[in-house]
């Protein structure tokens, strides 16, 4: 499994490779990028180990091949305080990415922020840094040593200095979070100062941080603040030859590389607590890092320090509150430009496992992929596709042992056996009128046909050319409103099966007549004068009958007769209740990801099983009231469903034979539009921003398709129908995201779970599923339609056409800022969402009329409407509507979490960040 | 009406008098303060217009006493673009408060954002600015004597001056936002340059920029651009004399006070814009501008620039894009401690309009409010609460001229009418049981002693106490929750009064039986073998009876009989759907107020209107499918509800003598009761935080309160009840707030609108709802019960209590940066809210049990607990847990509109600003 690598990887370069970064995700820390470990190490239940920490091959390179990097750094600073009474250390901050500080008062760290510093601070930590120690490549090895070292300063009397040295060597205070919940301040006893110093803590040992930091990291002590014996500031900078553990000095018993220490007499302010802050900021920066490494003296250390504030961002006073806390941002500025070149070379063309899916992220999104690119010669893209999958064939199997996957069949498999048994989808239904007709030989010729033409030449027009890719969009976005229009549509539709009974509606009268007429007047008047309660069974009159419920009447070999004996009451409503129920329990469910409440594991296992937990849930109110709602039922037999025909489909059958030639051409027409439907489905699932690294295998589904088409056509089967929306939301339901650590890090989409398991169990499932009617009655239809409807709506509002139709419905001034809208004037914006409104309405009548046979030609006008609008449209205009560069706003509210920084740039300044590849656009995720 | 002025509000200083602002309300344009003006021009029905730019007296204080203060000023930065082939100047960029930048492609303005600059732009700009020319008091009159004056410089041949003063003179193009929607690009003849450009152009005054900036605004102009001809840079800073139109430089025609020019030649980066930038920002500064508004020479204007320097906050650029824009943070740092110290003495003990209320907002809420303060006389409170209401008499009434009123009359009519007919509320619950025995005498007699009491020495101890104020809280979740206890128990209730039809059920048959028994067996016979549907008239055999519905049973004179006569279906489903809609209705309009739709005048109507729309959303929704709903029911007789007594109770009436003399006991205890509820609430809705402004009437409402129960215990009515949350969503319904302006300052809240005509139309509406009877009969109970849940839960989420209980669900690293859990751990936070859980759960327990009258002395033991709690918690973190300092955080979901940024401070330098008042905490619109 060892990845091919580029000619340059084996560089001894000893520089860290942040990659060309979109979002956090490419920001991790070494060591603990997702690991592509096959094992049952992922079946961690709790969600918390989705990448078990440092080890294993790193997709940024070096490690494995021996080629150091430079290690993470964990940086922290130790203030003084307690002066003059009660001298003591205790960390104040840490930093890794982000910054974090002791809240004193509330003997916690704070969240992970955006360090800000004063500008002054900064200059003052120059100038001391200019008059103080500084000392490169000290061979320190020990606490000890090191203080004697940075202590030995002329201005300093002997007296004052062993004073300082024990003052140095006192343990400080840290707050340590152990494993256990509550935290214990480390260091109980504050001031035995002893060589036994030297040792870590136990409480050091102890500290979760410690695991969440990668091995080999590093650590950076700046020890701060203010000391009144001394009668002029001391600034020492000290890196270490060789890293060593300083005694308890870190939190973490890390081995120490850097050692800043910028004490001075009492001043005005908090200067010195300042200073230590800038030194600890300056030191989290990769740029300043690599140079300080690299740093041969003092001027080295200054330059790399103004380079640092060549590059600062400054909020003006008025405006900005100088003490707010910035989270940290989802997506960091990428550090490629800043780093120098020689830095940039490392990472060469490092094709990863073999896969060049890896290598589309870098690419521009019009390019075709490197899967549809023509061969040249007959079979030339199949073959490459098996070649392509072949090796992954043991892993797709492999990797599928995740609980997700769990979800994931559920999910997907009660999406698909209702969808089989209630709707036809896009394509089933616009075919459902031709299917009786087209059950004949001919459709598998000409399935067979365009197989054979398109094997060799795969439809390169269609996936990889922009003017289509645009319409992926609109396509895809018909298919979700007929998702949501469905799911509505058969829900409303139960209320007419089960109709609500007004006050004048003459539903109400149903009585019991038996069989044998009998008995006589007198038999009324005894029972009449009676309690009326009694009447339940009572004769009425001659007439053998009672007011027994219909179910019990018929049970009594009776006969229910009356307008009342067939309306259910109640039905009506509660199955809307149960589907908007479980509409907006899938979407609560969703949404508890990005909550603040309970621990991560238990948020993503209510995130994963969404949709299960809602449809259980549906199912239990169900079974709780006990109300007759229609269930999901399933064929108990296995049979064709049309009476009297044979499984096999004859050619020419009970037809006239010229009808079956004359079907030709609607079969034709079929088989593009299954083509297209099964080819637009695989380009979107395969859009680099799902990072699948397995690659694509257009050529081989279009081969299984078109086998599948010959075989169903002979068996009178429905054809296959890829089913954009449930084949997204099935990828959506196996997203791989790295775990959020404490250090500030927003989990990261990862990729997907790609593997061949899930689908398989599901249509086995689909297929037993006429033993599985005992468990299956149990589930309501109305919460099936209301997960349907969540699929729908999830799909819907994920696409940027969504959010420009929402913009009709703006005022410019609220509009949020969408980078399409920095650059293409509203008029414009507005109209090329009319003209695709148009379009959509356009192909809805199409479908609703019987002209729905001639759909498969209207998708293929669809691009030259296209071709046409750039005739309109400037092309740099068209370049930002059809969205091939993707938007850096994600509409998702997200709770509060984080802000929404819009990471783009100025008008000509755009920041690089809206041209790299980010998590999916499409999601079925609704946030 | 002019204000009591402090003693040093008449020195004649010349300065800017920025408040110690805890919001952008007090950051706002000068002369954009909501003015106090008792007009009709609050009836605009936009919205718009909540406040009229520029007239009538400024709270901040100066301008109506002469005291001139410095203006607002418009900084506009003009970019020389096309060099080297077509030269035009172009607005690029404006600010007043934020920053707006042109979006060149899109042909727009950005929305406003916090302005970041780079660190070197600031540094290069002072270097030119050493270089260039500064000019301070410059006489020019016009453009063109500017133009001359800046360019005399040594550096230029005759000839590029020439051809300089031409290129300044030429029209700039803007981007001008007309009234009209549609954006046009000012000057569409750019380049004819003659001395007519001098005049403003037309655009420009149409400009709809200049209705949002205040009269008296002055105009600054940047220039800054790259020029080939020029051999080196050419830096002029001008500050004119006395401001002048300089042409059609800036977009708004406002005399321009300061005037900057950075030209140079080209070089690599676009240098020259961000100079410009960094020069717009430091103008748009409002230190910066005290100080270069009264600098002398260069070193005046270079040490402002280093004053700057010095305060400006630092981004790092590994951690921060430095091209993300910032929106508008809610709360500004106050400019206070940055001023000169000269500038604070204005500001002084401006008491306006001589409402001693007013003064509240700067003190600790620990002190009493002035209206508290014991006068040590009798009836002294009294006397003076009278003398402060009575003045504002007229406004009282005047004031309510606002659709907002009309819409809280009919949002707390329905409430009130609701509340009267089906809760009792809190108070009410609680005395049921006793009302029988109380109706007594000396329930009246308790009430005025009581009142003479109380009328001499308010309850100091119960409202201005911390210990009490804690526990406010706690009774009013107590009240919430009893809400929404109550909308949620009534609901069920009507499931059933209206049972659901299990399938096994026998509520199946009903038939209509007549009372004259005739006909003979041969008519059964004859119709019986005919078809089911005709059964419906159908004689059963001797009896006459049929299968006519109920209703129209009885109307043909027959008795409906069998157990499903009385059985309305579907009745239950389609309340709790109902219930539900109105609910979710009310939530969702409320939200509308902070979404991107709609224009925000329809927006306001929408949130201002939001349960009143969700009641009529319902009753549509209900009539629509015209099912026989529980509906609102009000008496249609004025008369007392318990048959055969007089109005008037006779205190000995038919109980034994001892039971009205042993009545005096619980009499006691429930005036008790009733006096703290009512002075609970007052003391709530009296908060700071509400910005009232016409002073509290303590003493006059405890007054009415007494007389009130007087009369109502002589006539047997029941007693007032203050019922906090209704009181809470009256006031929350006529909150007051500034309109956002385009230049990115988010709506503040500005008051409530204080009056007595909703309070009085509420009532009088009341007590002509018998007349109203057809109205109401169209408005469905489960309608009411939902907008009560909208209002128990808007109330309930509104308070640290919720936040804090919250807390006890989150893992600590997912809590939100609340500034308490800075200060206090999170342990004693949980134990803090244990606590409060258990008095809740024992008050709760004791509101259910028959020991309710004991719940006045339970009340009263909260006070206990709460001195109690004073050996368990420090000072300190009671002071944090008592929510005394308001929590800066909000904890709305801003849909995205605003990111949360946590202005509060640092640890140990807490930002100022959490000390400060800000809008309400206790809130009645979720938001």
């Amino acid at each position: 499994m060892q990845p091919v690598r580029g000619p340059l990887d084996s560089e001894p370069q000893t520089v860290p490779v942040p990659k060309s970064c979109a979002s956090l995700a490419e920001m991790k820390l070494p060591g603990q990028e997702e690991l592509d470990v096959y094992s049952a190490q992922e079946n961690v239940p709790t969600g918390e180990l989705d990448s078990g920490p440092g080890s294993g091959p790193s997709p940024d390179g070096s490690p494995d091949t021996g080629v150091p990097k430079d290690p993470l750094l964990f940086i922290q600073l130790n203030e003084l305080l307690g002066w003059p009474q009660a001298l003591e250390w205790r960390e104040t901050g840490r930093w890794v990415l982000f910054e974090e500080k002791l809240e004193m008062g509330g003997g916690r760290w704070s969240a992970p922020h955006v360090p800000t510093l004063a500008l002054p601070s900064l200059q003052k930590l120059r100038s001391l840094l200019v008059e103080g120690l500084v000392l490169l490549d000290c061979p320190a090895q020990s606490l000890l040593e090191l203080v004697e070292q940075v202590t030995r300063v002329e201005s300093l009397s002997p007296e004052l200095r062993g004073q300082l040295q024990s003052l140095l060597l006192q343990r400080p205070q840290h707050l340590i979070q152990t494993t256990s919940t509550r935290p214990c301040w480390g260091s109980a006893r504050p001031r035995q100062s002893s060589r036994d110093e030297e040792a870590p803590l136990k409480e050091q040992r102890l500290n979760s941080l410690r695991q969440k930091l990668p091995p080999g990291a590093e650590a950076g002590a700046v020890l701060a603040g203010e000391l009144g014996f001394l009668a002029q500031p001391l600034g020492a900078f000290v890196r270490l030859r060789d890293p060593v553990v300083l005694g308890p000095i870190t939190e973490v018993p890390l081995p120490s590389r850097f050692f800043c220490l910028l004490l001075g007499p009492p001043t005005l302010g908090r200067s010195y607590h300042e200073m230590g802050r800038a030194m600890a900021v300056l030191l989290s920066d990769p740029q300043f890092q690599w140079s300080v490494r690299r740093a041969c003296n003092l001027y080295d250390l200054l330059a790399a320090l103004d380079a640092f504030l060549e590059e600062v961002t400054v909020l003006p006073p008025g405006r900005w509150d100088p003490t707010a806390r910035i989270p940290p941002p989802k997506c960091l500025p990428s550090q490629h430009k800043r780093l120098p070149s020689q830095m940039q070379e490392v990472k060469g063309p490092s094709a990863r496992r073999g896969s060049p899916a890896e290598d589309r992220h870098g690419q521009p999104p019009q390019a075709p992929s490197p899967e549809l690119q023509r061969m040249g010669r007959l079979f030339g893209g199949l073959v490459q596709d098996v070649r392509r999958k072949a090796p992954w064939y043991p892993s797709d199997f492999l990797d599928a042992l995740h609980p997700q996957c769990f979800s994931a069949v559920l999910y997907i498999y009660l999406a698909t056996i209702t969808n089989a048994i209630t709707f036809g989808g896009l394509l089933g239904e616009a075919t459902d009128g031709a299917q009786g007709v087209l059950e004949s030989f001919l459709g598998t010729a000409v399935a067979g046909a365009a197989f054979c033409l398109m094997a060799g030449q795969p439809l390169t027009i269609l996936s990889s050319t922009g003017p289509v890719l645009v319409f992926e969009r609109l396509l895809f976005s018909f298919s979700s409103l007929i998702f949501i229009y469905d799911a509505v549509g058969k829900m409303l539709s139960l209320t007419r099966a089960y109709p609500i009974q007004r006050p004048g509606s003459p539903a109400y009268g149903c009585f019991c007549q038996y069989p044998d007429p009998g008995g006589n007047e007198s038999q009324w008047t005894r029972t009449k004068p009676k309690d009326t309660d009694d009447l339940l069974s009572t004769d009425l009159g001659l007439v053998n009958a009672s007011l027994l419920p219909p179910p019990e009447c018929v049970r009594q070999g009776g006969h229910p007769r009356g307008p009342g004996c067939q309306t259910v009451p109640d039905i009506a409503f509660f199955s809307l209740l149960l589907f908007l129920a479980s509409f907006l329990f899938a979407m609560a469910f969703k949404q508890v990801k990005t909550s603040r409440f309970f621990p991560s594991a238990v948020r993503k296992v209510l995130s994963d099983f969404s949709s299960v937990l809602a449809i259980l849930l549906g199912c239990g109110l169900d079974a709780f009231l006990g109300l007759a709602t229609p269930k999901l039922t399933v064929p108990r037999e296995f049979k064709p469903t049309l009476p009297g025909r044979d499984w096999l489909v004859s050619p020419f059958g009970t037809n006239p034979w010229w009808l079956s030639v004359a079907a030709a051409l609607p079969a034709l027409l079929l088989s593009i539009l299954i083509f297209m439907d099964q080819q637009i489905t695989a380009v979107i699932l395969n859009r680099a921003e799902y990072r699948l690294r397995k690659g694509a295998g257009f050529h081989l589904d279009l081969f299984c398709v078109a086998l599948l088409m010959l075989l169903t056509s002979a068996l009178g089967l429905p054809w296959y129908v890829s089913a954009t929306v449930i084949s997204l939301a099935h990828m959506d339901s196996l997203r791989r995201e790295s775990r959020a650590c404490a250090l500030g890090e927003p989990p990261s989409f990862l990729g997907i779970r790609e593997q061949r398991l899930t689908g398989l169990v599901v249509f086995i499932l689909t297929g037993i599923s006429i033993f599985l009617a005992p468990i299956l009655k149990f589930i309501p239809m109305p919460v099936l339609y209301g997960i349907f409807l969540y699929m729908g709506v999830a799909a819907i509002s994920s696409i940027q056409f969504t959010k420009r139709a929402q913009l009709l419905l703006m005022p410019a001034k609220h509009q949020p800022d969408l980078l399409l809208l920095r650059h293409v004037p509203l008029s414009r914006v507005h109209l090329f969402t009319a003209i695709q409104l148009a379009c959509l309405g356009l192909l809805w009548i199409i479908k609703s009329t019987p002209a729905a046979i001639i759909f498969p030609i209207m998708l293929l006008g669809l691009v030259g409407v296209r071709k046409a609008l750039e005739w309109v449209f400037s092309p740099q205009e068209l370049l930002w509507l059809d969205e091939l560069m993707p938007e850096k706003e994600r509409s998702t509210p997200e709770k509060g979490l984080e802000p929404e920084y819009s990471f783009s740039g100025s008008d000509s300044e755009d920041s690089e960040l809206m041209y790299q590849p980010k998590a999916p656009e499409i999601n079925i995720s609704v946030n």
